[in-house]
């Protein structure tokens, strides 16, 4: 995952002085509030190049506060390792040269403990930083130190997508916490309509922006319909018995490529065992959920899927545009930080609202991460926090049981490779309007 | 390359009874002139996976006729051998399955001569189905027909483009042809306005145009300038002395990756010797031409110059609103099927008009290759012709050198992966208005 | 196929004036005529980085003469083209750099008519050459000139060997000419005992051998039977129907990982099509003969089966000193160059002899390729014929029905990869007698 | 590493009942003493597929214990876990299927303190089931017992090579534990001779010896001479100063392709920093001690430098030979398990002994991993411990300084595959006497 420098620095808002030391301690401590279920092993793990373990989160986002704010801000700073600039550095080319990615797994050194004492040296440092309210640069660093609680927000859904992917390519399958079944049934999606016409789109600049949802602009929009909910894993499930991933006609030409390099039959963690489908969550296996929304499919799987039910998915700005509409919470978020939400009670109709768009599964969209017209990304390293990024992905929108709730909003854009599947990503149908 | 199904099908324009038959018999000659140059062994080899043998193109587009007209459509008809489909169906996954694209180059029968027989065997039924003007599918025939011929024309260039490859893969450098070397020198470059609303995109149905050029639709662009000609291989050079490639700042993320995997340090088949920047031409190898538009670029390298440039490349809609105000063929189109074109005489000043829009190299665009609202593809085998490969790709527009001149049109989108290099690609720079 | 560097010069045999002349335009001749049989796009094609194209084979061993004989003795001589030796240098590191070999097939040019020219350049200056018997440097020409024709005989077999793989990897599955069908039957294989003691194992010098098959020396055997015949594609299949290729307790590590990765369920080219098996012959798909020789096998295969009988494959110096005690031809040949030969009559015993040890498949042995104690490799680049190949491969003995008649010796020493087989390479087996 | 199972079952000799239960308890504690100088995380990591997790050993060789005796022999045994044989089993295809080896390092569970108790539990059984000294099958768990300690000594070998490989792969370059620093220095080499004639090769059966150092059988040598001691780290550096890793005349072809794929121009752990050559060692990076034997070679490496000196390596027969006749310990033992000895005083002669046999660094041979005449593997699972890897492997003789001593005889064949560079191995070198 990757985001993008904030917008609020310019505009004044999207932070406020006080806020941002309570945050810092929050934020800070629920990082590690997180870990605690992990057993020291567990913090040191890598099984793909993606993931990474536990204990290199811990220490990166310590170290995106040493070197955005102490060492340009903090007087007389000196960096707590002379190596960690090189091992924890996640992607800032303009910074310096950097551990290769695939090999985080490799380190066993600095122990956890370690790094826990170098994240209270950090918080130390920070609290001096934040305290000074007469620094002549306040503003630069409290926009900073802003998108450094943001950031680390999203190493806190990373670290939970990753240590499930640890968890899950263990043969012994232990389980993250113990979570409740979920309940409830997914009531009849029922088609949104949606007007066309010129919609503006990105972010107002009245609260916290990654530099990617701006400028706000218009885009032109046909008219279209959302469906009501999210696409439940009894769905996909017909679709997987229909024949879905061995029928060409569905896929795009890279998909139909991918699920026979990868031999893939059914989502990721999914497991067939004694005649039933199973699958892989923070508590362990479960039978799969017929009305949870399907999870940890590809964009290529999500296309297929749209396409063989005669629908699509929508683009990020139809999406934004319904969002902000009615800002409705996912119903379910009670689940927490730990497993897809179950759906909504059947026996009430979704009454013509969307649901489920927030805190269930981050939702694919047909739109490829692109910049947007007048994008400018942020001056110095923070330049490439976003933009470098804007090519071969694709945008998810939405948030899902594992984001932050501070991270939920309607112009967030998140993005990954449309082969990727260990996010926590779903779908939600669209259909023109004739 | 790959392009897409015709949309005259439904209005009754975009052929004319009459001329598909003259048509035919044209394109497909022309197709056959354009191998006098070669040896036989020059029509078996396949440099890299992407690379088809010229014998292989002579083929496939026969079997297209075929497949697509000869077989449905011909009372009586027999195919001409029982596994010419496997061997020369290039990715119609819903016909069949298909020799492997990567070893194409490891097939020496059918022979050359017996691949001839095979063209004039095809021609010879074509000639039968074309002239039954009383055939109950009459229109299905000419629509399928036409893009059929279309078909064929973009193997033309592919031809071209990849027997380029083919021979500057060889060590003794020979060359397709002779061809005069270019003359004139590029003027400046001036920045042309265009103001922004809403526009309309896309093919209008007044004549051929592939289904990925429909429907056409609205598109709000805010205001814009684009370059008044291409960027030249002088303009490039400098970005490559000022030591571009080594920079991570220009570069998008997936691009700064690719150059330091593959080592590259300039655009494809260009060769520092003895002091001096050559590159290999269709007519052999030859000093590298400062005025020349820069070509064989992958997408990466050509945003990371604009970037470098402090402008961004155009979106495909940009690139088609202005197109679409004024068609201007490339001035230099003499130098026909061969060569980059030099550009335009140092003298004249462009006088507000865009020139090199079309016949010189494909331009880049920043948009990547997706579906128009309410697209629908094609029924049947032809709808993979062009949906298939709406994602990961990048839109191209205008035309090269190589391309046949009917291909030529403001609503064409072509589109390859952003590493890719062997076209005829080049770029014009663009920057918003403020 | 590697070979090695000649010892005759040293003892004056191994070679005679008027024969060198005589033989030269013989073997060169011969060489050509077996490319008779193929189309132009035959000569071009390279299916795997081990096989070379045709006209690469007919180029590389004209340039061996060129860079081994005329260029250090012929006065004047100027070499034919000055990227020749860059092409067709096969892997003399010590000569200078060379294309790479997975390349071959990349190289339209020369042509094969350009390559035909090529030789007879060649050849008229080596006739000049040999005609020199007054040269000071006489020996080390004639010396030279005979390792320069038994090279051209090993790269025959090469030929045929590597035409057999292009046309088998084409799905048309042409033939390289005709050939009668095998006849006979295979006969009981005996087991023919051999006293162990002190054996010379090893060239005496009398005749051509190569570097790698000198020094004469003294190896201690323990007592040893061989089968009197080669293994049987009908033995061979019941190996197979045993499910030997699923049960990993037969198999070497390195043979069982490399059956799973490739896949491989049974020897390469047999097909199992309508209920039978087939293979890929010179004269295109037969059905499997069960009383030829099982061909076309990894070393893996061949110890696997061995095991599965409880047996075991010879050393190659038990075979050699079987060989030496009784020179028997294979008595099969006049299916000459073309085919596996079909076995010895069934209605004769093979009366305690030997059979099929020369001239039928090359046999796989125990020994791993190493150097003689002693050994010496030849100076200078002939050096590199044979030495620097002595590790990771295994020794075969015998010949097979492509090598050429006067490469039949007991002390040759063929040597192969353990996972190769697309040479002519099958099996004998061996026990200890207790 | 691998190794072969004992012949000792047969004679009644090569353990001694009480023995068995004393080395029982000795063994088991060594390899956990080893451990002790490592963090929790230090036990997880996988650097390469050849390096497995310390943790893993751990288990693997209680695993061993567990499959090979307690199931089989021990009434009413249940296994620990149900899971742990699918984990642990490293290679012994007969008994089922396994954890993917380069995917050990996935593994955070079982955690070390599990693993702890696993062991703990495997002892108390064992303990029982030696103490049962009616057992119907006491032989054979005598048998097995020992086996089983042999297979834990060498994973202690394992142990410490691999958690160097971890070490070394971190940036911060941690040391395991401190270690005295070399002192001394390495006297002239001196050419020991050795007559040739029939010599007796193999183990005597009087003490154990695992299969593949059996029978004990005839081998004829040639007179030749042995370097009195290894080579230097200064002797490996003449030859890289000279520019060895350039000159493709002293190197095997795979060699050489090995070098340049890789871009090895040094030994393993070798780094040039601030004008002067380091490597890694146990005790963290050091000075390149010039005296100290050169180690974490390949056996590429080793012949090549053996090659550019005029020499060549020993065959393992001729080493084995001249060992036998004089059985020294290398002389520097007090380094113990820890880093490669430094080499003996330079004031005094080696007075004709061969120094520095047994202790130092494994000496490759040039002889590849093949069977003795007569090799019979064990029956059952336990024939898959040596035999199954004679092929693509050379062999190492003598031992190193992290070998158990128990480990270090005459007879005794380690094996690795020639590319290979994570043990503890060097050379000495060898000639003809003419």
């Amino acid at each position: 995952m990757s985001t993008a420098a904030v917008s609020g620095a310019d505009s004044g808002t999207g932070f406020d002085e006080m806020d941002v030391e309570q945050d810092y301690a929050r934020i800070r401590q629920q990082t590690e509030s997180l870990c605690e279920p992990l057993a020291i092993e567990d913090f040191c793990i890598q099984t793909t190049p993606e993931v990474s373990p536990t204990k290199w989160h811990l220490a990166h986002v310590s170290w995106f506060f040493e070197a955005m704010l102490l060492e340009p801000y903090l007087k007389g700073y000196q960096s707590y390792h002379p190596r960690y600039a090189y091992l924890f550095n996640s992607y800032y080319d303009t910074i310096g040269s950097m551990h290769p990615r695939p090999r985080r797994g490799h380190l066993s050194r600095p122990t956890v403990e370690e790094i826990y004492q170098y994240r209270a040296w950090v918080d130390q440092h920070m609290a001096e930083l934040l305290a000074d309210s007469s620094h002549a640069e306040r503003d630069a660093i409290l926009m900073r130190a802003t998108i450094g609680l943001h950031h680390e927000q999203q190493h806190q859904e990373l670290l939970l997508t990753d240590i499930k992917h640890v968890l899950a390519a263990n043969p012994l399958k232990p389980s993250y916490s113990n979570l409740p079944q979920p309940e409830g049934k997914a009531g009849c999606a029922e088609w949104i309509e949606f007007e066309g016409g010129l919609k503006e789109i990105g972010a107002s600049g009245d609260s916290f922006a990654y530099d990617n949802e701006l400028p706000r602009h218009s885009v032109y929009l046909a008219p279209y319909r959302l469906a009501s909910r999210l696409v439940t894993n009894g769905e996909y499930l017909e679709f997987m018995d229909a024949g879905g991933y061995e029928q060409p006609e569905h896929w795009l030409a890279d998909g139909w490529k991918t699920i026979n390099q990868e031999k893939w039959m059914a989502p990721l963690y999914w497991q067939h065992e004694d005649g039933q489908w199973q699958y892989m969550t923070l508590a362990g296996p479960r039978p799969v959920d017929e009305y949870g929304p399907v999870c940890h499919l590809s964009y290529y799987e999500a296309d297929a899927f749209a396409r063989w039910a005669g629908k699509r998915l929508p683009t990020e700005w139809e999406w934004e545009a319904a969002a902000g509409d009615q800002f409705i919470l996912g119903n379910l978020r009670e689940t927490g930080y730990l497993h897809p939400a179950p759906a909504d009670d059947p026996a009430v109709s979704h009454s013509g609202r969307l649901v489920q768009m927030y805190g269930d599964v981050w939702e694919w969209t047909q739109s490829p991460y692109t910049p947007y017209p007048g994008f400018r990304p942020l001056s110095g390293a923070l330049g490439e926090y976003n933009g470098k990024f804007m090519c071969n992905q694709m945008v998810l929108r939405g948030g899902s049981c594992v984001t932050a709730e501070d991270h939920l909003r309607a112009t967030y854009r998140n993005f990954f490779y449309p082969h990727e599947r260990w996010q926590f990503m779903g779908m939600r149908l669209a259909e023109d309007m004739e």
